[in-house]
């Protein structure tokens, strides 16, 4: 094998065994990059290879360099709540397993990607990978936020061309947090039974969030995003308490995805956010399973704020039981238009098991409800609209 | 390497060589894995990995421990019904290849997920992994079912996040067959010369399936999907006889895919299936490779039945020589709404050889066709509908 | 190891180190596979593997065998622009790096594909993967084209099942150029500061090009595809000049894409192409980092010609200053439909910071304008349309 392959159960140069604390032993092998790639153009960096196994972070691993794959043989994912919910006296597996790194302290961050210095002056850190192993936080009670207090994997330096795929997440208080980065990559993961699944801080470029699943519940999000231009959220299937909130976020594509929410909010935009597109994605609002306070049923299933944004060909669809839709026999609200001009919604099929409502509050202008609302779903506190009623 | 890697062609646990018999092989690395791993809580799984080459199953393996990956390098696929129809005495190859299993016996299955015990009492089969090899059914004739009777990978048992990745799966009667899976993940196949692509049977909860090839002849179905709440169709290109046949399947999301089919009946509800999303999807219709009598023109090229559903922003393309169109001189069916109510139609648009139609049953009510058929595209059998002719 | 796993650190049939010449180890190891694998059902191919490292390839790779997977660990991004434009001398990094291959002369290409005799007599080249490595042009000038001359992977001889999966791309001319290939799957890769991205010249069947980074200068092409039918370009980010330009493409479906460029032109049909679908994207236009007067903004940040394509649920954001739109003072074109007829445009979402048009030209005929165009958004050189304005 190449010097710059690692494999945990076999590198001679760990301090500790990988089941152990397998944080200390990627350290270590960080610690042989460091001394075996000495020159700004001797640095490929390496794969770290998880083989199958359970293995225990005491320490936190720390990346400081940059093309390092750390990588596992499969995601590994159980349901640990569903194990926490039953009888398992006579199961077979209990822990998640495959590539299974558990994090072993309370608030403790499984892997912190950072380097000392400033991007400007020492560089970015360049295409990192973690791909297809499970980050799980052992015990956890719902709605994991803040519970354990642990986080997965936190980006914490300027990143370009970060790649998460196929990883599994379990139990986190933060799945992935990740600021500043650049084309970042998160595809093809089952992020689940987290608090949070993606939280993309301070500020990003692009991005691409595509093919996952994201189940959190409902003390954090889905997807959160500030400060980004041009993110592209597509195909990712959300569930329990879909939510993906922008927060300065403009020029988004949200497509092809498919959410399920107990609660209000599945898209919400938390500041002004403009010219932001919503098409062909499937919203499904129930209710039961979880309680939170958070938003009333006038929140919306979707809210939003700002100017010239689209709600295309989407498909809303709200069953909760008139019992339980707050406040009191209120008419829920399916798409708020909160505040902002010239949104855009057409062509937008809306299934409800009680009145239900495409709402515009007293600020917005020139919005256009183009075959998006009946005439009975439509309720606007302006005067400044133009509603084509769906027949 | 660590224990939990096994390779088939050095393991020096076999019975048999993996080229001879590989069912039997990976039978013996799971005897292996039971007798390795031996509490609930030391069971990671392992994986398998099959290098490039051919290997001939005689055994079906079978499979009972969750977190195994199965994995090659290549899903290797040769057309082998373009093989069958060529002058083949200077190729330079004439089988698939890269990680290639043949399934020797006919009427067999290749690997079957199942375990003896119940999943409520003994826990479901989790995180199991088939990536990137391919299974091969050896020979077989059009329509291929129920032709050499063979199945690719069977799961009979409840599963959660199973995985099927980069595979390959050529010449089978059945390529995947899978019962009650939770959250499960089919994408970037490679699924081709096979009666029937993917089957999802008796119940599922939600699911993935995106980024896949699926080519199917005309006796099975690209999807078929039963007894499902949620699942996500996005990205795939299915040809030949592209169908997606769902039964009680409901807020489904069919999003960005193409379809071509020589048949009638690319997305059909076969029982009362509720607010599915159809958007953003290309419809071909050719005809002339193969023959069905199943359904006629009048079918639909998709037919929904069912309340709620809606079908925005597709493109659907008719074009089959008049002659060869079914009952003859009937103006074939584009979309036909074959019963339910509040269906909803926008901004589809229809291009087609000859005059076709869009046409409601006279049972359904309160459809509404919105910029989806000119007037003389529209043909209802009832009165309850709102139609606004695409002028 | 089996015998069809080969490392080019380590397989001891090598020439010369991977490190001067990876080409030429990657060629003596076709060779070996050519010398051991001599009938043609006994040429199950192979997997290369190439760890991290820096490689040179002084000799051009010629893949003549099928199902040959050419795999790294890492597609090694980093921005060359961006440090060729940086004061680097405290960088910790200054080349890509993970499986990092640099073509060593000007005009040269990487990785050909290729075999002597013809298709039809010798069959076809099957299954081919190049995976997760990094090929890298080493130095360039924008707009890279003709820069290096260099070409990444090229595909001169018809394949089928084609991957190009995981792969980084940097300062090429071409990264990627395919002829006559038949079910291709170019996914998850990031190609940047190209000259163009992916070129399907000659003709190609199908396709499926989705979840890519396709970041590309003025000259070339995000997307260039010839004679082709079917083909799907789903997920896919494309910046910088993002271009998907089609020549007698039909039927295509192009959803669910983000668009971003400094010129006008993101979809072309150079040529007449018919019933296309595109629908979910967002496409926006900026002004600044580069200079093309290949078209003006009269040309259409989409220009579709031909018969029955539909353009619907997209977003346009035009944001150009005043003084740079061209000609001076013009409205600036934001959908041109150049000629065909029957062309189908619902639902789309125009922003502009300027008065800004959807244009049909005189040669056009029953353009279908629906909800995509206000009054004044919509201006006509034919008689022969619907409109049904934006309110």
């Amino acid at each position: 094998m190449a010097p710059t392959v690692y494999d945990v159960t076999t590198w001679p140069g760990a301090s500790v065994s990988p089941y152990t604390d397998i944080g200390r032993v990627i350290n270590d092998i960080v610690a042989d990059i460091h001394a075996t790639q000495t020159t700004p153009t001797t640095r490929p960096g390496a794969v770290i290879y998880i083989p199958p196994g359970h293995y225990t972070l005491q320490t936190t691993a720390v990346i400081d360099v940059s093309f390092l794959t750390i990588k596992g043989s499969g995601h590994g994912f159980m349901s640990e709540a569903v194990r926490d919910g039953s009888s398992t006296g006579a199961w077979v597996e209990t822990l998640p397993g495959s590539s299974h790194v558990q994090i072993a302290n309370a608030n403790q961050t499984g892997f912190v990607v950072t380097r000392s210095g400033t991007p400007g002056t020492n560089g970015r850190l360049n295409g990192i990978v973690f791909q297809d192993f499970c980050i799980d936080g052992i015990s956890d009670t719902k709605p994991y936020l803040p519970g354990n207090g642990k986080t997965g994997i936190s980006v914490q330096y300027d990143s370009d061309s970060l790649r998460i795929e196929g990883m599994g997440f379990v139990y986190l208080a933060h799945a992935l947090v990740v600021r500043n980065a650049d084309a970042f990559n998160i595809t093809n993961n089952f992020i689940t039974e987290c608090g949070s699944c993606i939280e993309m801080v301070s500020g990003s470029i692009v991005g691409k969030i595509t093919n996952n699943y994201l189940i959190s519940a409902w003390a954090g999000y889905s997807v959160f995003v500030e400060n980004n231009e041009g993110v592209l959220i597509s195909g990712n299937s959300m569930l329990w308490a879909a939510k993906i909130q922008f927060k300065n976020v403009h020029r988004a594509c949200i497509t092809s995805n498919k959410f399920v929410s107990n609660f209000p909010g599945m898209i919400v935009h938390e500041t002004t956010c403009d010219e932001n597109l919503i098409s062909a994605n499937q919203f499904r609002r129930i209710y039961g399973d979880g309680t939170s306070t958070a938003y009333d049923d006038l929140y919306g299933m979707v809210q939003i704020n700002g100017t010239g944004n689209a709600v295309s060909a989407n498909h809303f669809s709200f069953d909760v039981p008139p019992a339980n839709i707050t406040p009191a026999g209120a008419s829920p609200t399916i798409v708020l238009v909160r505040g902002g001009s010239n949104n855009f919604l057409s062509s937008n099929q809306i299934v409800s098991n009680v009145p239900a409502k495409v709402v515009l509050d007293g600020s917005t202008t020139t919005t256009k409800i183009l075959y998006s609302a009946t005439t009975a779903q439509f309720q606007s506190y302006t005067a400044s609209y133009s509603h084509v009623p769906t027949p």
